[in-house]
This record gives C-alpha cells, structure tokens and sequence, in this order.
C-alpha cells in the first residue's frame, strides 16, 4: 500500500466530529478549544518497541492503545479534556511492526482508544524505516479555567493522595491501564481550588514524588503503611523476593494519580467513583522526603525506579 | 546525564515567552492562542536517520533544524503563526547521534529553528534506544480567522503559482530551506478571500498538485515553460543526464506553497518581498491533470515523485 492509498484509507476510517472542523488530510488540522477560555494544554510522549513495549509478544492494538493512553494520562494529570490527538509512526519494512494490516490495526487502535475519552485523532504522519516501530503522541487539551492543575502548586500541610493501587504493572497493567481522566476531572469539582496540585505516576512513586515536590519547592512525609499495594506487585514479590511495599514505591507505569489537597477538602472528595483514593502522606515546608514506617521511624527517600539513562 | 538532569538543563535553557503561561516541566505545557479566535491548527511531522537526513554527513544542529522546519512549513501552508512546538526524540545507545553533546545540540537547535518565528518550544520527550535518531515535532498553529487556508478551495480558473524555484533541493536545501511563513501570512494579506487554496511542496509538484485538485475537486493545467526550475536542479541535470524540468516536478523537499488564487488578485502579490511568486498554471474544472509543453501540446500527468511505499 502506498502512502497516498494509507492516507486515503486513515480518511475513510476517521468519523466527523463537531470539534474538528478541519480533519486528516489537509497540511494541518483544525480543532476548536471549547469554552471562553483559549487556552490550549500541549503534550508529547513516545512509545518504542522493546523499550515501552514487544512487539514479539504485544498486538499492534496493545502497542497503539498504550501510546495514546499514555499520552491522555497527562491530560488526566491536569484535569482537562483532551480535545484532539495526533499519531506519528516510524514503521519498521520486515518483522514485527511490519506490513499494511498492523499499520492499520495500530490506527484503529489509536483511534479507539483516544474515542472512549470522546478525543478526535486529527493528524498522523507515516513513515517506512529499516529499524524497529517508533509511536509518537501528541496531545492537545483544552483547559476548563484559568486556574491550571499543576504539579508546583502543594504547599505544607496538605494531604497528599494516590489514586488506586501502586506496583507489578509489568504483569499487564502498563498494557491495559484506562487514563484517570474522568476521575481528575470529578476530584477537581469536588474540591475546587483545594486542589493544589497533581500529576500522573508514570516512573513510579519514588522518582515523581520528588519531582512534585521540587517543583512546589516543599518536601513529603510518606507513611508506607498506607500506601495502596497492588495485587500484582504481591505476585512479583512471591517470585523475586523483592517486598510488595517496594515494587509499589519503585515499578513505574502505574498511570495512577498522585496529588496534594487542602485537608479541609479531604471530606470532599470520599466515594466520587468506584476508584480508592487513598491518602499516603502530607506535605512538608522542610523540603525534604521521607519514608515513614510503622513504628514511626522516618528512613531517606529510596532513590529507586524509572529513569532513562544515557 | 540522567533523564532528570537532561530536562532539568533544557529547563534552564528554555526562555522565558509570555505566550506560555505553563512551559517546560509540567505534564503538560499551556499555550495562549492569540485573538480571540480559539481555533487551534496541529500538525505532527518526524525526521528519521537516514531517512530524512544522514547523521554519517549531517550534524545534530541540521537534523534538529530541519525536522522543526518542516513542521513550521505546514504552519505556513496553513499562512498561520506557530504558536508553539514540542518535540519527541528516540535517542541511540551508541554511534551517530548517541551521547550527551549531540542532544543537547539537537535540542538547541530545535528551539533556534522556533524562535527565528517568535515560536516557543513548550514540551519534549526523550527515550534511549539501541536503534537510529527518530526526531518527531508537533506544531499548534494559531489560526487568525474562520476562514482557513486549505487544500481543498480551489476554484476553476483560478491561477496556480508556487514560490521560490524547484528541483535539486539534495544538493543542500532540503536541509537549509526557511520555511515561507511570512511569505504565506503576506500573499493572504495581500488577496485576502481571493487564496482559495494552499500548500506546501514537500514531496514535489507532480506528488502534491494531485492533492491539491483532488481535495479541491478540480483539474490543472500547468505550462512546463513556465516551472521556476531551480539552479539546484540544473546542477544535478549535467550528472545524471535527466533533464532539470524533471528534477523540478519530481525531486520533492523544495518546502516552497503551492497556492490558487482568483485571477483578479494577481496584481495585488507582485512584488511582495524578494522571494519569487511564478504563475505556472491554471485550474481547470475537468477534473484532470495536464502539462502543457511549449508548443502547446497536453501530456497526461507524470506519475514520479516521492512516496514513502510499504
């Protein structure tokens, strides 16, 4: 299939949508901002095979689903509406990731995944390598106020949550997750300006906890007894003898959200849906981070988890 | 360098623009859209090692540049200020285009090739891998009214210009090119309503005038005596023995518009800045693509050209 024949294809396969009045196929598309407010939310994230996934073991569908969900977990991290994305694929000419018929499920893919969130794919570009698949998302949002869901804004004192359950994603959850996008959205009605600030975990607790924490120039108090362990980091830990509270702290790709709330809104914001809320810590005005455990011990920040290096 | 240290450093090499009221650091950058128009135009482009340029021959600085000029070239297809750009780069482990020096170059690079447009680059993302550069850039455009320059407005009897001169852009240009944003903003401030359609030359006229028409639903005339054939072209013509007229419909990369525009408008663009704007055909409503040679005799339309093939 040739590039023009794809395009016209990716045309014939992307419904209208009132927010695009301008779609695929033209130099750029055109996406209305809803509301008043012209602000538009801006993000870039990449999926590589081998890297974020195998394509030796995962579909086209479960390759492209997790590159846009990735992608709309920021949106999730500022409590907006993604109001369009886009794709971009460096496709490989032999072996997994190769051929018209994945190209095409990773699109329908994308699309689907990014349609569940009512989010129009508007834009892509194509192109054939002699290297493994490369996915890019772009994401635009549009923001519901002025008053934007930053990571700076924690200040001492507050409460800091999590949402669901942290760790073992490795077993399928970094597949399979479902951006916390509503939930962003009702935590952020339910308490207002009380919400100071939140963001996705995407290279687990131990590193983005510090990264909120810089940038709103404080430091934390986690109480490991609290924190929500899930399930499969209990399975890993059987096999790897490496304790649950650990792989929580330090697995990555968890997608959950992690913020910093008034505590005069904690009643607030209790039973909004069928996802646990649960709250870790608090924020401190000492700049520094700690592990707090259950005999009351305070232990130095593990520098553990996910971080590229080069 | 850690990832945390490589954001940190673009952080602190990311300037200050009051356009952005959230840049660098956050899940997702927030971008104001001038005016009082809220529609945003998105575009997604990527640049391959030796694919789009050749890191064996080419430098960061060139890869970067080029792969943001071509984004800013569909801003200008759009005859649209970049309001802002992100950037996603799949770094490799090892050879050309590993190591600290040549990112931090490539993203110096991308953010000059912006700023020479006043356009801030608000987000990025990079990933290290065992395989080549992947560069991908996402341009938000700015639209200044309802009425969008497209592809698919061009009317019969308009006249078909191009700028600049084409062919042979291998030679240097496909790397050095400017893309025609101001160019673009004056010819639709010159005509006005009477731009009926515009784009950019990315994969040559024989590639891209057939994607012109067909979203116009028209057909073109174009007189071969009269392409601005460039001395680009002419170069490559005494290698290779195919004549330069050739060279200028096929060898796509020129980055220069295409554009249709009611022939009462003519006048107004002469002389609009020392770029040249070359009348070289005219649309037609039969639905067909011809070229008209100096004796006035009517070939049907060459199918050469580049197009990526799976």
């Amino acid at each position: 299939m040739r590039e023009n024949d794809f395009l016209k294809w990716i045309a014939e396969h992307t419904p209208v949508h009132s927010g695009v009045p301008l779609g695929i196929g033209d130099d750029m598309a055109a996406v209305l901002l809803g509301g008043t407010n012209p602000l538009a939310l801006l993000k870039i994230d990449q999926c590589l095979d081998l890297v974020h996934f195998d394509l030796r073991k995962h579909s086209a569908s479960q390759a492209g689903t997790k590159a846009v969900n990735r992608c709309l977990s920021d949106c999730a991290a500022m409590a907006c509406s993604p109001a369009a994305i886009m794709i971009s694929v460096a496709l490989p000419n032999e072996g997994p990731g190769s051929g018209e018929s994945f190209a095409q499920e990773l699109f329908l893919a994308c699309q689907a995944a990014a349609a569940k969130f009512n989010c129009p794919l508007v834009g892509g570009d194509t192109s054939i390598w002699d290297q493994r698949l490369a996915i890019t998302v772009a994401a635009l949002g549009a923001a519901t106020s002025n008053k934007l869901i930053t990571r700076s804004g924690a200040k001492p004192g507050d409460t800091i949550f999590v949402s669901g359950a942290l760790g073992g994603s490795i077993l399928g959850r970094h597949l399979s997750f479902s951006p916390r996008i509503e939930l962003a959205k009702k935590i952020l009605a339910a308490a207002g300006e009380k919400l100071h600030a939140m963001m996705d975990l995407s290279d687990g607790l131990a590193q983005d906890l510090p990264r909120l924490a810089t940038a709103s120039n404080v430091g934390a108090e986690i109480h490991t007894a609290n924190l929500p362990i899930h399930e499969d980091a209990y399975t890993l830990s059987e096999n790897d003898h490496i304790p649950a509270g650990l792989h929580a702290l330090a697995d990555g790709e968890d997608y959950e959200l992690l913020f910093a709330l008034d505590p005069e809104a904690v009643p607030n914001i209790v039973n909004l849906t069928d996802i646990p809320l649960t709250a870790i810590g608090t924020v401190t005005a000492d700049k520094k981070l700690a592990l707090v455990d259950e005999t009351g011990k305070s232990h130095p920040w593990p520098n553990i988890g996910w971080q590229h290096k080069s």
